[in-house]
């Protein structure tokens, strides 16, 4: 079988979300998917889009995708490279596309100057974990994220400070 | 006493440069610091540039920056706001600056279209969590950050995978 990584082209954006609605499917999230073609579309192909996709593909069929952007590190002033998903359709499992997708990331990492290569994992996810860091990463034990969603955001935005 | 806050502009890279200097020093990793006037420029001037920063002027003199960048959540298809840094002087503490770009950057989510507005936090910086959550941010308790650096990353980056 041969296996190909691709940049994803405007003309994807219907496969990525297949594959995005996979992903939330596997994670009993399909709920919480309010993601479209034409969102993608506009943020993946837009005016100043922040992220990028990349595809598996097996005998040209879409199995698996990255999704990333960058971060920036503040000490470096050097902007790092963050994942935010991977997937791999599960009837392509264990032939190692998830592994191939992340030195993929790695390689295009260190081919931009990128100072990182960051991603998030449940603390829970012990196997995950395993794997991260047979790869050599580090987990950042002591970092939590905030987050402001919804009304609380609109609440904020609209308060006067100081 | 009179505070604005507004986008960086080129020419304000080495006060920028000078206030990150500051949170170095504050936070005891000025070591760390490897961060030019130079690098900033063409982090956040170049192409494609991923960052953007915003000043606070007290009576004409710099006290404060943030620094952010856009992520992305995949099952909104929609990007968010993340905070990387945020900076007040010790000798401008004590005023609502803080908040002020806090609140200003709520403002620019809410404008954006953006889904979140994001941050990280010391998971023993109680102090810090007691004031996110006043201002309606949640914690997420269960995520950590993976990262791979340095040689780890040109390691993986020079594997041959799948």
């Amino acid at each position: 079988m041969i296996f190909r990584i691709e940049p994803a082209r405007v003309e994807d954006c219907g496969v990525l979300l297949t594959l995005i609605r996979g992903l939330a499917e596997y994670e009993r999230l399909l709920h919480q998917v309010v993601a479209s073609e034409e969102r993608l579309r506009a943020e993946l192909f837009g005016t100043r889009p922040v992220i990028e996709a990349v595809i598996g593909w097996e005998d040209g069929h879409a199995v698996g995708f990255a999704l990333f952007f960058h971060n920036f590190s503040t000490f470096l002033a050097r902007r790092g490279l963050y994942l935010e998903d991977l997937f791999v359709v599960p009837q392509a499992r264990g032939r190692g596309y998830g592994k191939a997708l992340i030195v993929h990331l790695a390689r295009l990492a260190v081919e931009r100057g990128c100072g990182r290569f960051e991603w998030a994992v449940l603390d829970w996810n012990q196997p995950a974990i395993d794997f991260y860091q047979s790869l050599g990463a580090q987990l950042l034990p002591d970092w939590r994220v905030c987050r402001l969603t919804g009304d609380a955001l609109e609440r904020l935005s609209d308060l006067r400070a100081a």
